[in-house]
């Protein structure tokens, strides 16, 4: 990692989750229910989402308020949700994330799937009641119920599940993640740029740099699966293979598809280069470049 | 049920229901997703939360608009989506709901966890995109959340779970419900009263309603658990006896749950009285009046 992103994370990381941790225990009352959300709340991750939403605002010059971090909060919690849902035995059965048990394994199936309710719920919750004008709160609840919901994250969820029995094709591989992890990360930039108050020039060119940082992300996540480090990754490996599940590798083999990861990676750099001259801030763009050139160290 | 109830039903659910349909099929790309969600929304159910809701904006002389039908619409689809979880075999595991296989009978576990998902996604959705004023929706969405959340619906669920393997006291049993199927019956009255403009003394008046509502249909369902016809409520009878759960009828009796009842119900109509004189509108409060006395027909 970056020293600029290094920094960057030790500035606002610890601040995210104390966000998350102030909505969670603001108002659940039961404490096996707390314990359950708390725990794959705090199971780690890297806050990649946060993170773009709080990097593309500080882009635009607008500083960050404790609203920020509650829209920021809201979405790691729809992201945690959606891992704890789907590692159920009903869905991807897994054991283990990030090194650790899963929610289920702890908390049994039936806390498991309240908890993702909860956490879901809680997180419209916090934007309700954050320190945000009513239009800033409108657009967030609207556009965060659109990016995770059944035209969001939960279609490409079940895309994927649907397609682990069929081959696809590129594009069709790309449909399916533009929607299971894409809509999640295209929010990020979005509400980071919606709260700096971002011409719609600059929305747009940033909503193609939060694409490209997508299919970038899924390339990644796809070559760990064939060539990274199971200790590293704290999870097993070769998944994808034994599934006989449509991938980047797949269908371009590791050199194409690093090289595919690479012309997403150059053409995000140009993009924030970009906004960088149109907005007459030079450099400014650096946490963005930094937080997608992780993806092909 | 009363002629004015039967009326106001004919009138209204089949609004409701139409404005679930464009809410659940505008944004869900994914056949077997839709196929899903609209089982479980087609699969009937007599629409109280949604009624009560349209009929508390009435009684207090505003009209209908077409947002009003939209936040029923999202009521019910997030008290659908609570029974989709909570038939599931890490939950109550039931087979049949309303005489009909439950969702995961019909479409696996898999896809009736994220059925359930995208409902209360949807849910935020539909309000978020309403036709609205921006306080309009925000209160809404921040009331809905906090009643179906780990403050409300959520906690009540995990709460009643952890109370079958313990006696309750009559106070403990109130707090569960109170939080189970009270928040949201809460939050249709609510609703309804804050579409209208309504003052916060009538705001109030209405609350104490509807706490007396959602107690008297919680004795009315441990009532039916013990005396009703399992052909008339289509499904099975003596499960909390069989469960050994704390129930109105364990705690009170048959009779004493029934006088109980009645109690409820005649503060609940002594209260749409004082509305109706404190509004001057004589008369007005018939269909919320037909509704508590369903419960006790």
């Amino acid at each position: 990692m970056t020293d600029v992103l290094k920094q960057f994370a030790q500035e606002h990381v610890e601040k995210i989750n104390q966000e998350m941790a102030t909505a969670i225990q603001a108002h659940t009352t039961e404490k096996s229910l707390l314990e359950s959300m708390s725990y794959s709340v705090e199971a780690g991750g890297k806050r990649l989402r946060p993170l773009l939403l709080l990097a593309t605002q500080e882009f635009l010059g607008k500083p960050l308020t404790k609203g920020s971090y509650q829209v920021a909060a809201a979405l790691e919690m729809i992201h945690t949700y959606s891992l704890i849902h789907d590692d159920l035995p009903a869905m991807d059965n897994d054991e283990l994330r990030r090194g650790k048990p899963t929610n289920h394994m702890v908390y049994g199936e039936g806390l498991a799937i309240l908890a993702g309710d909860a956490l879901l719920t809680e997180a419209f919750h916090v934007v309700g009641e954050g320190e945000l004008s009513d239009e800033q709160k409108v657009w967030t609840l609207t556009n965060l119920a659109k990016a995770s919901g059944s035209y969001g994250m939960i279609a490409g969820q079940v895309a994927d599940i649907e397609g682990e029995t069929k081959s696809l094709t590129l594009s069709e591989l790309q449909r399916v993640h533009a929607r299971k992890t894409g809509a999640l990360i295209e929010f990020a930039v979005a509400a980071g740029a919606m709260l700096a108050d971002a011409t719609s020039e600059v929305m747009a060119a940033l909503a193609e740099y939060s694409h490209h940082f997508g299919i970038a992300f899924q390339i990644k996540d796809d070559l760990l699966d064939v060539i990274g480090d199971e200790a590293v990754i704290g999870k097993k490996t070769g998944m994808d293979a034994e599934l006989n599940k449509t991938t980047y590798t797949s269908l371009l083999g590791v050199a194409g598809a690093q090289q595919s990861l690479k012309e997403h990676y150059e053409e995000a750099i140009a993009i924030i280069e970009r906004v960088e001259k149109l907005t007459n801030r030079e450099n400014a763009g650096a946490v963005l470049k930094a937080m997608i050139q992780t993806l092909i160290d």
